[in-house]
């Protein structure tokens, strides 16, 4: 491989999406020169128009000269990622990901490269592609690291100060710790607001349904938001997250059956005292985001 | 009774909480005068300061020369209503409620007075009490109304043109049809938004609820919103409306019960399949609103 000097401000971003695209928008204006690796050259053409990055292009050699490279791929690409694109990485960049679940990511990376710094910006919108990048979707949000014991340190000091530079909480953690805390806040979150929609799907009473159309309103809207977000990105979440996923959702079904008898048992002050407790632990998950 | 001559430009409201205090705003606006009864001289005085009403008193009296008298209260005292409250009702006015379940609320006033008429407008905040009434709450939203056959059309036509003054959309259904449809897009969410909620102080894992708390984002704050609203409004619109609740908490349970199946089998297109669905159903119940 044809690898030229190491230069810190020259950062190589995989994938030009909702984060990637964002993150090309934002490194540019902190003075980066960026170099955005695409699948397709009409992504080329798009995230080009769009000024998503300085140098976009279909070949993984444009990552040559990159110093730090952020693979904002889908998961299934980062757990099984194309060869050439692997090839093409220098081993002396510092190399991170962004995906949502940790423990299967670190799996396949840490042999792949010596610099690997596993991470997870916590931002979003609902928009996935290449119309989906915009500015300042980092400012104010956790961004996630989960080194191991044979993590490069420097390299993680590195992806920091990165975090820090696009205005976000540095937040260190174990994969492990991580990915059950995702499934308790996220991925749960996902099957429980789209069991909410399938509920609706399977009602066979269409008055009740017309109806219940014309009234849903604002809590319905909010309650319902992620389970009707991306299929792709919640179904991979899941995929990767089976047993962390799979404990919550059992003691979600607690929780649910717990509050089922306190109707059933007629038992008003017991079900008011439930949902005292639900609005005082609220705000505990919500302090200062 | 000492009744005075009807005049439809003077109207009464029943409580002036979050519903109550936003009517008296919006109806001053429109040219009406406002008669507000209140419970507590405190909270009279606070609400006269905010000028939710004209005339505020604790004496049920004021609303002896009303021609419309909105009962804005909560439905616990919408179904054991005050026998003071009764008896100072003109028989001659035309009587609305705003409660959230309908068909109890019929059976106790279709009794109580000859122009009663069963409505609910479609509007909130999570706030409560003489404070959260605002301007404009109504706009845009649906106002329900829940004819029976013996209701009084005249009252029903007054009503719908208070409405529609507000700048809501007047919905005519039944009673049955709007508890179930309430039931679906509002019961059963707060009931499952309070479940992901308890799930969360369940967890017995420090380390993994520590990062939950700095990784909740957006996504949890809209999924747990109105699990963590109003309890005394929770458990008693569940408490009132408990056959349609628990109807559709059953059939939860099993779209929760379908989708774990695929997790646990492993099946990750028929999930992606179940997040598709779920989400083209979606805009179907956010149509303009």
């Amino acid at each position: 491989m044809d690898k030229k000097t190491s230069n810190f401000k020259s950062i190589g971003i995989v994938g030009l999406g909702l984060i990637g695209g964002s993150l090309g928008l934002d490194l540019q204006k902190l003075g980066y020169q960026v170099h955005g690796l695409v699948h397709r050259s009409s992504t080329a053409k798009r995230a080009q128009e769009r000024g998503l990055a300085q140098i976009i292009s279909t070949d993984p050699k444009i990552l040559n000269t990159c110093s730090i490279i952020i693979l904002a791929l889908p998961l299934e690409q980062l757990l099984e990622p194309d060869p050439q694109l692997i090839n093409e990485l220098p081993m002396e960049a510092v190399i991170t990901d962004v995906g949502s679940v940790k423990t299967p990511i670190l799996e396949v990376w840490q042999k792949l490269h010596p610099n690997f710094v596993g991470s997870h910006p916590m931002a979003g919108t609902n928009k996935e592609g290449v119309e989906a990048g915009i500015e300042n979707l980092f400012k104010g949000k956790a961004w996630v690291s989960t080194p191991e014991a044979n993590t490069n340190l420097e390299a993680v000091e590195i992806i920091k100060k990165l975090a820090i530079s696009l205005g976000c909480n540095w937040i260190t953690t174990n994969a492990n710790i991580h990915d059950q805390a995702v499934a308790l806040i996220s991925h749960l979150p996902v099957l429980i607001s789209a069991a909410l929609l399938k509920t609706l799907s399977s009602e066979e009473e269409e008055s009740v349904i017309s109806i219940a159309k014309v009234l849903a309103s604002s809590g319905f809207a909010d309650t319902t938001r992620i389970g009707g977000g991306n299929p792709q990105l919640g179904s991979s979440m899941i995929a990767n997250n089976t047993s962390a996923v799979l404990r919550f959702l059992n003691s979600y079904k607690e929780s649910l059956n717990k509050l089922e008898e306190t109707i059933i048992s007629q038992n008003w002050s017991s079900l008011k005292e439930e949902l005292e407790k639900t609005k005082d632990i609220r705000p505990d998950f919500l302090n200062e985001k």
